[in-house]
C-alpha cells in the first residue's frame, strides 16, 4: 500500500524494459536470464537459514519464435503493472489472463493461464519485487485467526483496529491479502498455532485453548496462502514468538510443514520473505500414530511415493523427519488430525497439545 | 446456542429412540421410514415454493443384518448427540466418526465418513431438527460479508458487536458455523449480491461496489456452504433485502445458483430454512457470453452432459433457464465471472452489474 513500495517496484519493472531496449540497441538479440526452478536446483542458505535457489540458470531469448512471443508478453505485462501500480489499483493472476484479451497486439496475449502466472513469478525473480508489491493478488486465502493479539489493518477505506478475540466472531479474524499492510499493536501470546484443517481450527476455538494457553490459532486451511505464510513469519520475526505447525500425519500435510518451515520449490525466490525456519512441527507424528493407537487409513501407492520422495527432498533431510518418515514407511498407515477424536472431543486440547509444547519446550 | 432450540432437539431426538423401544416392547422388527432422496421424488411445494421431497418413502428395518447395524449405529449416535446438547458442546461430522472408534459395540462403529455423514442427515429428517441444532458442525465455511449491516453475534465469549464495512478488514466478516447466533441490528443495505469466486468478491470490494450500491456482497466460495446459505435467506426474510447470484456461466455454477434458490437434492428437507426461492440469478448468462463477446472455454463432455440434466432436473424448468442452457448448448461455451475483465478491470462494475439490476429492477 505504502507509495514507497509501489515506487520501488514501477522503477525496477522500468529497469526490465530498459534492459530490452538496451539489449537492441546494441544489437543484442533480447534476453532474461532465470535461475532454473527445479527441486535439483534449490540449496540451503546458512546465513537465511532457508531453502534457495542455485546458481543453475536458464535464459529465455528472443532468437526464437517461441522465446521472442514470451518476452513479448513481459514487455506487455510489465506496461500493464506500471499503470497498475500508477493507478493504486490491484487485481488477480486471473484477471491479468483475461485482460491480455484486450491488448492491442494478438501475439502479447496468453493463451493458458498457466502461462501468465509463471511470467508474474518469473518477472518477480528477476525484478526482486514481490507480487504483492506489483499489486497483483491471490484468488483467495481464506486463513483466519484468533487469538490475544490487537492489529491495525490499513484498508482502502482507513485504519481499522481489530482485536482477534475482542472485535471478532466465532470465525476470527480474515486475514486480507497483503498481511503487510498489518501492523501489531499489542500481544499477549506466547506462541503461534497453526493448524490444517478447519475442523481442528474449531475444536481448538470452541474448547478456548487460544485463551487458556495464549495462544495465536491461525486456520491455515491445506496448503497454505502466501499471505498466511508471511503473517507467521512476521510473528516470529517481529513479535518473537515460537510457530508451530498442526497437521495431519501424512505426506501431503509433511509438505504444508516444509512450506511453513523452508519456503516451497515454486516460491524458493521468496523465502526469506515467507519461510519461517524456525517453525517447529508439532504433530500429527507417524510415532503418534502408534503411542496413541489413533484410527488410521493404509498408505496409498501416491502416499508412499509422496514420502520417498520426501526423503530425497533437501528440506526433510534431518534426523528426526529421516525417522518419522521411515516409521510411517514402516507401518504402512496415516491418520487425520481429528482421528484424535477417537480419544474424546478434549483430548487434544487437555492432552496432545499441553504434552507436545512442554516437550518442545514452549510452554 | 439458546437452551430451548437444545432442549427441543433433546426432546425429539429421545422420541426416536422411544420408538425403537416401543416397537420392540410391542414384538415388531424395529425400523425408521424416510422420504426416498432422489431427483425423482422431489418436488414443488406450491406453499413455501421450494423444491421438496415427495412421497415415495424407504425403511430401514432390523431385518436383516446390515438393517440391524444402521439402527444400533442410529441409537448410539442419538445418545451422542443427546450428551453433546447436554453438555453445551458442538463437533464436526469427521470428528462424529473417529468417536464412534471409542463407542463399546464395535458393531456400532463407522466403517467410513460418508455412513456417519449419511446417518446425520437421516435422523435430521426424521427428528425435523437441523443438523446446527443437533451441533454438529461443518468442516469449514470459509465465507465472507462485506457490506453496510452492523450486526450481534452471540459466541462462546460472549456478545460482539461487528459493522460489516467499518469494523472488520479488507477480508470482511467471517459467517460463523451456525448464523442462528446473529442478530441483525442495523442494516442500511438495499440488496445483496453473492458472488461465486474469491477473486470477483474481492474485485468488487476493491472498486467499493458494497459502498456505492449500498450492496452486501457475500463470497459463496464456490458451492456454499449451508451457513451461508441460511444466511442469505435471513437477509431475504428478516431485511426484506432482494437477494443475487453471481457465477461463471457454466452448468456447475447454476447449481450454485439452484442450490441457494431451491435447495439441494442432498438437503431437500432444509429447504424451507436454507432456500431463497425469491433469489435471482444476476449472470453471467449464456447470452452475456454472446452479447459482450467474452473470452470462453470450450464446453468439454462432461459440461454437456450436465446441461442436459439440468433440462430435466425440475429446479431449473423455467422459460428463463431453458431458454439459457440451449443458448449455451448451441454456442458450446462457458465462460468465467472474472472474463468480463478482458473489457477493462471496472466493466464489471461500472456497466455489466448495474445493467443487469437496473433490467431486475433492483435498482
Amino acid at each position: 500500500m505504502s507509495s514507497d513500495t509501489s515506487t520501488e517496484a514501477q522503477e525496477k519493472l522500468i529497469d526490465l524494459a530498459a534492459d530490452f531496449y538496451d539489449q537492441f540497441d546494441r544489437g543484442e538479440i533480447p534476453r532474461m536470464t532465470l535461475p532454473t526452478r527445479t527441486k535439483t536446483n534449490i540449496e540451503y542458505d546458512e546465513d537465511a537459514d532457508v531453502w534457495v535457489y542455485g546458481d543453475r540458470e536458464s535464459t529465455r531469448s528472443a532468437n526464437s519464435i517461441r522465446g521472442a512471443r514470451k518476452l513479448l508478453k513481459a514487455a506487455y505485462t510489465i506496461e500493464f503493472l506500471d499503470n497498475q501500480l500508477e493507478e493504486d489499483r490491484s487485481s488477480t493472476l486471473r484477471e491479468l489472463y483475461y485482460l491480455s484479451e484486450s491488448w492491442d497486439s494478438e501475439e502479447a496475449q496468453f493463451s493458458t493461464q498457466d502461462e501468465s502466472n509463471q511470467l508474474i513469478e518469473d518477472l518477480e525473480i528477476v525484478s526482486e519485487v514481490r507480487r504483492e508489491d506489483f499489486h497483483m493478488r491471490p484468488e483467495e486465502s481464506g486463513a483466519k485467526v484468533m487469538g490475544p493479539l490487537l492489529l491495525r489493518e490499513q484498508t482502502r477505506r482507513g485504519d481499522r483496529d481489530i482485536h482477534c478475540q475482542k472485535d471478532v466472531g466465532q470465525g476470527g479474524y480474515q486475514i486480507p491479502n497483503n498481511p503487510d499492510t498489518i501492523e501489531f499493536l499489542e500481544c499477549d501470546a506466547d506462541f503461534v498455532l497453526s493448524v490444517e484443517t478447519g475442523g481442528m481450527r474449531d475444536r481448538l476455538v470452541e474448547n478456548g485453548f487460544d485463551d487458556e494457553y495464549n495462544a495465536i490459532v491461525v486456520h491455515l486451511g491445506g496448503q497454505p496462502a502466501r499471505a498466511t505464510r508471511r503473517l507467521m513469519k512476521r510473528f516470529h520475526d517481529e513479535l518473537d514468538l515460537p510457530v508451530t505447525v498442526f497437521t495431519d500425519a501424512d505426506p501431503w500435510s509433511y509438505r504444508i510443514y516444509g512450506s511453513v518451515a523452508y519456503g516451497s520449490i515454486k516460491s524458493a525466490h521468496l523465502s526469506e520473505y515467507l519461510a519461517t525456519p524456525e517453525a517447529q512441527f508439532i504433530g500429527l507424528r507417524p510415532e503418534d500414530i502408534v503411542d496413541y493407537d489413533l484410527p488410521t487409513d493404509p498408505l496409498s501407492d501416491s502416499d508412499i511415493n509422496a514420502l520417498e520422495s520426501e526423503l530425497e527432498d533437501p528440506r526433510f533431510q534431518t534426523d528426526y523427519w529421516k525417522e518419522q518418515i521411515e516409521i510411517q514407511l514402516d507401518i504402512g498407515k496415516k491418520s487425520e488430525q481429528q482421528a484424535l477424536a477417537s480419544r474424546g472431543l478434549d483430548f487434544v486440547t487437555d492432552t496432545y497439545l499441553p504434552d507436545r509444547l512442554e516437550e518442545m519446550g514452549i510452554i
